[in-house]
């Protein structure tokens, strides 16, 4: 018989019923029923009960083990009692019943109970994250991560794409967040980088003439904490094509994607249609470029019914260039008490408030337009209002206005909360959509012209296009939006070096910096570049989705916590002088 | 149609003949055959020929064309005539007549050619990495990497294996190589690790209650540069097992690998037997503890033909404590010419020479023994030799003598060089062989007693064994040798708190340090920790064999070059005074 084990503690049932066997495990609970322990033996695959009484060999000594030992048992499988029958459980018509005992692994006082999934303070949990991923969900959730990459592989695979690794100790790229850098023994006072994406690389792959690449790729960006992201690195799934366009890319990647989440969704309906939007029209329609589609609600400009109107505010506001008047229809949102609870919910996000008119039925039995809106602008307006919104009795609608940009967040947010208060948001599926067209520039705070995404991307129009004004130049850059989470980010690269050289020089790089920052690429592009395209998919947001975890560390394995340090390993830790003296460099003290 | 291509430059045959086709790719190789032009175009997927004569409307464009455009055809697909079909090619029977050309990426002056396989500087090749991978054997290199790592990974799900990935970031842990550190901005002078493996985290991912680990590893060493090793980091096959004993370990991993190599091997034969080698005897019959198996040679000890004989040298020597006389025996070698190249070999090698006997047939037609030894020690004891070596006439035997370590591994290269030239060594073949037994302990240069290999290890025979003479203590530690390369190492682990302590005291580390090295695993060891054991193969050098390269960058996509430098990206590089500021590092100057 194997040293440890016969069977894992997944495998026994009636038919092993007389058989000797072996088993080794976790303590995952024991019982003491007055003479006989009950012992449930726990190991990666599932539990067993084991038994013993006073007459088992090994009884005395099973007394003296506690949650958490790993022990190795000997024993005969018994059927249980019908009425004993566990049918959630793999091995439940079976228990062993214990004839030898070994220790394999003793356990000191637990920091955490494994057995149970109380909830503890993070600190501790990431201190002692070997216990607390012996906890189902959380072991649950790792499985359910390795399987998503496992099958993300196989997907890519078999839609003839090639995996390739690409550096990871290599030059500092300054894609907008902030390189890890990695100091050189060998060259003292250089510094490698941790890419923050192998977005050079993947381009460099494809101008080397291989077609389709992927590859499940470590990401290192030195972030400043925040809940939902890990402070250092990340995982996503690198795609890169050539000879295509940016529906190409998308007719490789749905597939992949909608098919992982048949796969792991758990029997939420996946939506096979997935909508184009302009990210203006997301914009305007969902007040965000991520929208959750789940909820069916739709903003609309309605500047023309306030324009003029009794409504002074908005009618001055409309006087400024640039401003609009937009609405949020809230169907069955019909109540003061709804439509008040909105309001206040509109000043917590900062702004004044929200303007809302709501349809009910009126003393007289006819249906009649309440709230201070409807007052202001009378009837007429009112009416033509809830015609362009389709609403009808018991509906109604929020109002927002000035620069679009100023409130478009907060009516996004608003649009969400409104779905969910009022049950119009679907569960149990997941929607998607490819946000298109998105502005290749923008203004910054300061007025001056600077890319608004990825700086890699093909102008829409091309050459042509930067010649005219900037910010009314669209790039081939798109994102999948998943239940209002960005899944996927991606674009058709610039390929042409002087394409590149101009869209830079807009943004205010002269050529100069662009060959020092990006030489590798800009040096490679003036080799034959094939026209290309992809994205990249974020892993650690979509086994969130599927495992419908909200806290990233949920669904890593080994997490730092939220200021970048490793509990469990120490990390980061004061260097030994003999580390600075090789590397050359001092810590300048604090002042 | 597509925009850039209908098919790819291999699909295109006989079947497509009279199609209007578009094609878009590399132009490999143009030749004007008075005024009909014939142009290679090629891409991922293979080579179509494409031809233009004075009556194409692309024939004036094409004409401008240089190696390694981009560029994009319209065209009719033509059957060749019979006698200009082409085998070797998939597209071989039928050319397109070229109709419309557009160039999409235009490509100066090549600073190395693709076509052909002329050897260039490696400087260049790095420099211009996204040419040197169009060549035809790089790019061949990258898609075998590609397949193995795929082949790998599904071998090891298929054995039930799940993948999880380990930190990068992580914490600094003295594993015998030098770390790369990484500042850390928000904990000023403190500093991260890049893993030199992720062997602690595996070890936790086991106490953690994980029962069949792997990953593709990246490995980071800050090592110094060697021809044969990437000088920053390295991919491993990273495996570990719970409730395991070394034989399971061998039992999971020699399906993967044997089948790995039987997939890839390119028809070379695979042994399916694997002979486990104590490792005091593979450095006693090889001369190595990653011996080359395809060479049948094996030495013995011959010290008692040598004991108090007429050669003075070897009769002196062994009155000393431990030396040996070994022999290597050399059939077919019967020759002096041979012989004294041998001999040669061994003085370049940095020995004094090499004694030997040969046999030969004499004048008398009988069989004689020459050589310097044989008249030394006199014909009964050289008929001794050449019988315990089981030699005759035409073959020759080699002898050294010392203290085994001062020549054992001399001997070994001896080995290889009379294999390689008597043509002994067999070709076409893998041959593999498991190396147990390796000490736990080797004494260091200064007569201190250190770890030998991995101080992780679970000493063979336990605590006990720890309490007698350290140096004669065998671990539970294995490598895999496959024809003269160690491919995996790996052991059963020190899972036991209190054994890893002793283990640690004998090497001279106090309780406080191992606590303070290995903090996150001795923890982790008092909460219930599986006896658990694994290995890690090395990816690079598996693909190396399997595409029997013997230069390392040969088969990484973007590789350093041997100063740890990035010709393409230019790294390591400055970093800026903003950079160095917000890491409160100074750089000191060199004096």
């Amino acid at each position: 018989m194997h040293a440890y084990r016969s069977h894992t503690c997944t495998e026994l049932n009636a038919a092993h019923v007389g058989q000797e066997v072996r088993l080794s495990g976790w303590v995952h609970r024991v019982r003491d029923h007055g003479g006989v322990l009950f012992l449930d033996l726990r190991d990666h695959y599932g539990i067993t009960q084991v038994i013993a009484d006073a007459d088992s060999p090994a009884f005395a000594e099973l007394e003296t083990v506690r949650a958490e030992w790993v022990i190795r048992i000997e024993g005969r499988v018994k059927a249980r009692d019908a009425s004993l029958v566990n049918p959630k459980l793999a091995t439940g018509e079976i228990e062993v019943y214990a004839t030898g005992m070994s220790v394999l692994g003793a356990a000191d006082e637990l920091p955490l109970p494994v057995f149970g999934e109380t909830d503890y303070p993070e600190e501790t949990r990431l201190t002692y994250r070997f216990l607390d991923l012996r906890r189902e969900k959380l072991h649950q959730n790792m499985m359910l991560r390795s399987n998503v990459v496992r099958s993300l592989r196989n997907r890519m695979w078999g839609a003839g794409f090639n995996e390739f690794q690409t550096p990871i100790i290599t030059a500092s790229s300054p894609e907008g967040a902030r390189d890890f850098l990695v100091p050189s023994r060998l060259h003292p006072g250089k510094f490698y980088a941790l890419p923050q994406a192998p977005q050079q690389f993947k381009q460099l792959i494809m101008v080397a003439g291989f077609d389709r690449y992927f590859q499940i790729a470590p990401c290192f960006r030195d972030e400043d904490p925040r809940a939902d992201r890990s402070p250092t690195d990340f995982y996503q799934l690198d795609i890169e094509m050539s000879f295509v366009e940016q529906e190409d890319v998308f007719a490789a990647v749905q597939p992949v994607i909608q098919g992982l989440f048949e796969e792991f969704g758990q029997g939420k309906r996946v939506d096979a249609d997935w909508p184009r939007i302009a990210y203006r029209d997301a914009m305007l329609w969902y007040g965000s470029d991520k929208p959750d589609l789940r909820n069916p609600i739709k903003m609309q400009v309605v500047s023309e019914h306030f324009a003029g109107s009794g409504f002074a505010i908005f009618a001055k506001l409309l006087e400024n260039e640039g401003t609009e008047i937009r609405a949020i229809p809230a169907p069955t949102g019909g109540s003061r008490k709804f439509c008040d609870r909105m309001n206040a919910f509109a000043q917590q996000q900062g702004l004044p408030g929200m303007g809302y008119i709501f349809w009910r039925k009126g003393d007289d039995g006819a249906m009649e337009a309440a709230g201070p809106l409807a007052k202001n602008i009378g009837p007429e307006r009112t009416e033509a209002i809830r015609q362009q919104l389709g609403l009808g009795e018991g509906d109604a609608a929020f109002f927002l206005g000035g620069k679009p940009e100023s409130f478009e967040a907060v009516a996004g947010r608003a649009r969400t909360e409104i779905g969910r208060e009022l049950g119009l948001t679907e569960e149990n599926c997941f929607k998607f959509a490819w946000i298109v067209d998105f502005p290749m520039y923008e203004k910054d705070d300061e007025g001056k012209i600077d890319f608004s995404h990825n700086p890699f991307s093909m102008p829409q129009g091309g050459m042509e296009a930067l010649e005219g004004d900037p910010l009314k130049v669209h790039a081939y850059q798109y994102d999948l939006a998943c239940n209002g989470y960005e899944l996927i980010s991606g674009g058709i690269r610039n390929h042409k070096p002087e394409i590149m050289f101009k869209a830079f020089e807009l943004a205010g790089y002269p050529k100069e910096e662009v060959e020092k920052r990006f030489g590798g690429m800009v040096k490679a592009f003036r080799y034959g570049a094939p026209p290309h395209g992809g994205c990249a998919a974020g892993i650690d947001r979509i086994v969130m989705l599927l495992a419908d975890e909200a806290n990233i560390r949920e669904v890593i394995m080994f997490p730092m916590n939220q200021r970048a340090e490793d509990l469990l390993m120490g990390a980061p830790s004061e260097p030994t002088n003999e580390q600075l003296r090789e590397l050359r460099l001092r810590v300048v003290p604090k002042d």
